[in-house]
């Protein structure tokens, strides 16, 4: 298996696309050497920054991501797209516009796509997405964009893999704001309301902004207001906008998401699907990471993600060694029957796997 | 603790509802003694009927819950209702008529309802519902209805504890069933079309029944229609719709889903608002009840989930004693900066951590 990963590395040297897949279905499919092949690629990680694009069902992150992909290629930069969703348009659910713009940024060398089913469980999928991350950052990829379906929790876990999160919505997701709020506060850098043509984006964008309260009066905190020029689209609620669209308030706020101490997630209204609004996207992504360079948060997060990751691998390790013993599997089937009559419980035979386990959970092979 | 505890299940005897009250605060915030609790009361389960109510938000789930608590409470069965999620109807988001409704059915005695927040995550949450569960079954609740936000792979872990899973959507929710297709597939035993008056009630109801490959032409594998009559509501559509109707398919099907030998999800519309076709949803649960006893698959899950309980809290233990460790902090955060600069792996670190372990982890205390 070393001779292999030294084969794969130097396959990473020259940048061969073949070493690349290899990599990444390796440790996709948690083959024999996947452990191994990250930790030697370990020290290769850290130049590529990770960009999450989440939001629900239909609000068009497929298509942004694509968007972006593409405008990132313009500035000669290379990216990595991983599509986590068994449903995923990349997979087969596609609109069929949607599959031919990404075969056509998919026919880019300097773009890699790959999307993932679930891998026993979203817990999983998030791990999952992190190690494909780590290959493609250990490669070399500028940008790695990460989309994933949905707000509930797992996808948030997947999202906190991300340097930045972008959180997509449309002028539909009005009324499911307040439902996602809790979510969506903790992990949005950055709001994308696409589909921004169509009615209810004004208002979409300022039940963000009361949700994030930027709109509690008199302190200026309104957000700096990119992307499509809604005033344009003829939607009503334009009285409402006018005043988060004042350019002295824009410019403070600017300023202030500017500034190294504290971040206020960007709200930008796009048409992902004509492109637009999408270089105010790519801008914005600029602006938090320099923010989250400029502040040390970059330095924190990916040191916590370290941190993380150890856990993981360590309870993973307990977990594999644990069931896949034998004699623990055999204890445990036999306490069934003792369980199921009420003799004796879940935590009584907890403890007893446990410190019967002895030798199997500590021993250095494996 | 011990003596606390033999009082608790005194007052478990008398039917003390302050308790209950305790013993699921106790469990729910894992305070010491929880583990005891639960073990003590691990003979007395088993008696409860676990009912999960899953959906999309604003499918009325929480109607058709206070719907579903009102009609079981007609036959005289006891009632527990655990709404998890933290933006719930029960803990404050919900409209006025949800809320009074809900605070109706709470006034009677034999109604108990505990909303849950998140526990760390909604990993945690699972746990933390069915352990409330556990509780709520041997203080001898006869119906546990377990009410969940959203199809994500967390929901669906906590749909996986109930016995019986009922899956609401709403004539709105059409275009996303195709998305939902995979988790829903898994669940499902009882489908509710909710909100049944209003237009494209027919075409959801198609929809999964083409999901379920329950309309694939001359098999008569349709399933029975119970509930509100759809025909009678003036949607469109309606000729499509009445093949699926034919009394004498229907009969057929009635037949196939009591059979013992294997379960077709039922399909029911409902007005849960109107308490209109909740009366079919008790039916249909009870149909699958029985289905499940009769074919020894209850049997068959809850020894499973006996068994997943043992991992659960084994597992638990594991993470508790290692990461509870003060040596094994102090290694892990001496090991970030040589992390950090690449001088070591994650791998390399958890491998190092268990192997230092030892005792930690099978000591016989704790």
């Amino acid at each position: 298996v070393t001779r292999d990963i030294d084969a794969l590395l130097d396959g990473f040297d020259e940048r061969k696309p073949a070493a690349l897949a290899r990599a990444v279905s390796i440790v996709e499919n948690r083959r024999p050497g996947a452990d191994e092949l990250l930790a030697r690629l370990h020290p290769r990680l850290g130049r590529a920054r990770r960009i999450g694009v989440t939001g629900p069902p239909g609000a068009g992150k497929s298509t942004l991501t694509t968007a972006m992909a593409a405008a990132f290629r313009e500035k000669q930069e290379t990216v990595a797209v991983i599509a986590v969703d068994p449903t995923s348009p990349f997979t087969g659910g596609a609109l069929l516009g949607d599959r031919i713009r990404m075969e056509a940024v998919a026919l880019d060398p300097g773009v890699f796509i790959r999307s993932m089913a679930t891998r026993g469980s979203l817990g999983g999928l998030a791990a999952a997405s992190r190690e494909a991350s780590d290959v493609l950052d250990a490669y070399g990829f500028d940008q790695i964009l990460i989309e994933t379906v949905g707000v509930g929790q797992s996808e948030l876990d997947i999202a906190r893999t991300a340097d930045s999160s972008i959180v997509v919505l449309v002028p539909e997701s009005g009324d499911s704001i307040q439902t996602l709020k809790a979510g969506l506060m903790e992990i949005a850098d950055i709001f994308v309301v696409n589909k921004a043509d169509r009615p209810g984006a004004d208002r979409v964008r300022m039940d963000i902004e009361v949700m994030l309260g930027l709109r509690m009066g008199k302190t200026g905190n309104a957000p700096a207001h990119h992307g499509v020029d809604l005033k344009a689209l003829g939607q009503k609620e334009r009285d409402a906008a006018r005043d988060a669209m004042n350019p002295a308030k824009a410019a403070r706020t600017a300023a202030r998401s500017d500034a190294t101490d504290s971040w206020t997630p960007a709200v930008i209204a796009t048409i992902a699907q004509k492109s637009e609004g999408v270089s105010d996207v790519l801008a914005a992504v600029d602006r938090h990471f320099h923010y989250l360079e400029a502040s040390g948060t970059l330095r924190e997060r990916r040191r916590a993600r370290l941190r993380d990751r150890v856990v993981e691998v360590t309870e993973g390790l307990m977990r594999g060694r644990l069931w896949n013993d034998a004699a623990t599997l055999g204890v445990l089937d036999q306490r069934l029957d003792a369980m199921e009559r009420g003799e004796t419980s879940p935590f009584a035979v907890a403890h007893e796997l446990l410190s019967r386990a002895g030798a199997t959970l500590t021993r250095k092979d494996a």
